[in-house]
């Protein structure tokens, strides 16, 4: 009996998923060269669909890495010579930020506790600061950072570098690829894949400065510094043998998107996200732990439990209905539930999971 | 009608991958947590198999990257403070070579023309390098460096790292892992995966020399770092979302290899390199590549086309019997063709193509 999973990634399969692996099986695909044509229009047909989807632009480069983990410390590698500046507010904030000094750079941060966001008015860039690395979803926290924020931020610092984790809501923010410089998800989230492919979106001016950077005997890493995936790019293939089949796989989920559209996708997370946070608000034993709701995550709903233990609500939910919700994360194991709502899961499963909870 | 390919990287899939795949769909392993006790067994069970498989010491971390390309660039960065010394003889002992210079290194290098291999008593290695880059098997050019050559140059330099390139012949060369340090490959080659995941064997000594370099302060990197891998490896974990499923069909696969037993896949591997060397010394259109008999490797048999087109013998082949061979590399593709020989194709298949070839 299969199990349904609101786990914050790995996540629920996206309901195509399996079927697109089923067919890249029958395509050979995990025999095919990668510097073949056929393997140049896979990765040119995932870029087109992911470029409608998340509405980026041409100049824009799409490629693809082991993890998004890779993609933090390819960024700080690729842009930052000297000082970076991160919004930190949970364990992923936290850990790009660490990677920055792991990479011997200095690294600011501008820490809120656990829970709380960012909005725009309050973030003071330190000066020098190259780069400023921003999170759109804290996945360990349940908090967002809106758009409009993040790219008030880039237009206030239009000579720095501004990096979106995206990890835990692709596709769902808004961003515009026109204002920010950087982003990046991997697939095990949102996109309802297995883990094993990470997507990092950058454009041309990160390109000059990692070449300018080179050019000042900086070590910006090998094959997948920006100039060696950019160059790759150019004719759809990648510096190294990738994910053959999860690049197929993710442009055929994003194309299942495209049909959906993504405005209906938004519009279908909210309502979603607005039915588990109502229910958490109404519960007797779980409250909302994100207190303002415009910092809110739409795609990972995290929530206090009262009065009872979350193992074994998490362990009653399974053994009832087969549904497993996600743990809170580290400390907070033992108080806090986190439900993604990502788009593999609908609407009728999300009111299932929450009749479920009423027991 | 499914081709068989007799390509050297990505390459024909091992007999039971797809069923270890849909098993992996069913069990839901796209969706579990890479921090869960059933991640942590299946972790174990693919250290467990390739242990017996290539006789690796319990001492010896085995981890998982996003290909071995980044291995190249984890090895350099992991062991090498000042200099590193590499046996170049084709593409990919050379990027071995380019990647050491990329992260600033100072690298030395013995080279060879393309299709001679290298024999211990010839080399001499510079005084401070810290590590010497080998290449079990030349991809590019179908060398191969005998195991016992590799030994002798670890015993007379015993305060060096010896790293092995093994990516397109493990399992088959039987490697001394209490001599080497380091040894790696990817799941597409022999194992017949498909592409998206790195295998990397490294011993504690190379984790005590990138902690030492760590307190040097060198940039050791940071998630794919060796104190990083072998602190997650001790709970059988990654340090970031691995390709989860990919581990569980290694490990299969692994398994599927020591029932057959690694004795009988190195002699079939050799017998079946016999019958195409032996075919192409025959043939009146095509000569072995690689003149001295101990450097021709037993997993990717290359051979020059004489009076006739490289392109055409390709194609032909596929048209008449729906069968891959791997073309010339780079500059090599309109002159030569390059057989891989791996597990995944049996002696029958391989007397099939060389049935075909004979037209």
């Amino acid at each position: 009996m299969r199990k349904t999973y609101f786990t914050p990634g790995p996540a629920e399969l996206f309901p195509t998923v399996e079927q697109h692996y089923r067919d890249a099986f029958e395509l050979q695909l995990g025999s095919i060269s990668h510097r073949s044509a056929q393997f140049r229009s896979i990765y040119q047909h995932t870029v087109e669909q992911l470029r409608i989807l998340m509405d980026i632009p041409e100049s824009n480069g799409i490629f693809f890495t082991g993890s998004a983990t890779e993609i933090w410390e390819r960024i700080i590698q690729n842009t930052v010579e000297h000082e970076s500046f991160h919004l930190v507010n949970g364990s992923f904030s936290k850990k790009f930020y660490d990677f920055s000094k792991e990479l011997n750079k200095y690294a600011h941060q501008y820490e809120k506790p656990f829970g709380e966001g960012f909005d725009y008015a309050e973030i003071t860039v330190p000066e020098y600061s190259e780069l400023i690395c921003t999170t759109a979803n804290e996945t360990s926290s349940g908090v967002q950072m809106r758009p409009a924020e993040i790219h008030k931020l880039k237009r206030a610092n239009k000579d720095k570098f501004v990096a979106v984790d995206m990890v835990s809501s692709a596709p769902y923010p808004d961003l515009d690829f026109n204002t920010i410089d950087t982003a990046f998800f991997s697939v095990q989230k949102s996109f309802g894949m297995p883990a094993g492919l990470g997507c990092w979106i950058a454009n041309p001016a990160m390109l000059e400065k990692s070449n300018r950077m080179k050019t000042h005997e900086n070590q910006i890493g090998t094959y997948h510094s920006l100039p060696s995936l950019f160059k790759n790019f150019e004719k759809f293939e990648t510096p190294e043998t990738p994910n053959v089949m999860a690049i197929y796989v993710l442009g055929k989920v994003a194309e299942d998107m495209n049909k959906i559209g993504i405005e209906t996708i938004r519009k279908e997370t909210e309502r979603k996200a607005k039915l588990l946070y109502s229910f958490a608000e109404k519960s007797d034993f779980l409250e909302i732990f994100v207190k303002n709701p415009e910092h809110r995550s739409q795609t990972v709903v995290v929530v206090n439990v009262v009065g009872r233990s979350a193992a074994d609500i998490i362990k009653q939910v399974q053994a009832d209905a087969n549904l497993v919700i996600g743990s809170g994360y580290g400390d907070f194991k033992a108080s806090q539930l986190r439900i993604a709502n990502f788009a593999a899961v609908n609407v009728e499963q999300v009111e299932a999971l929450i009749e479920v909870m009423k027991k």
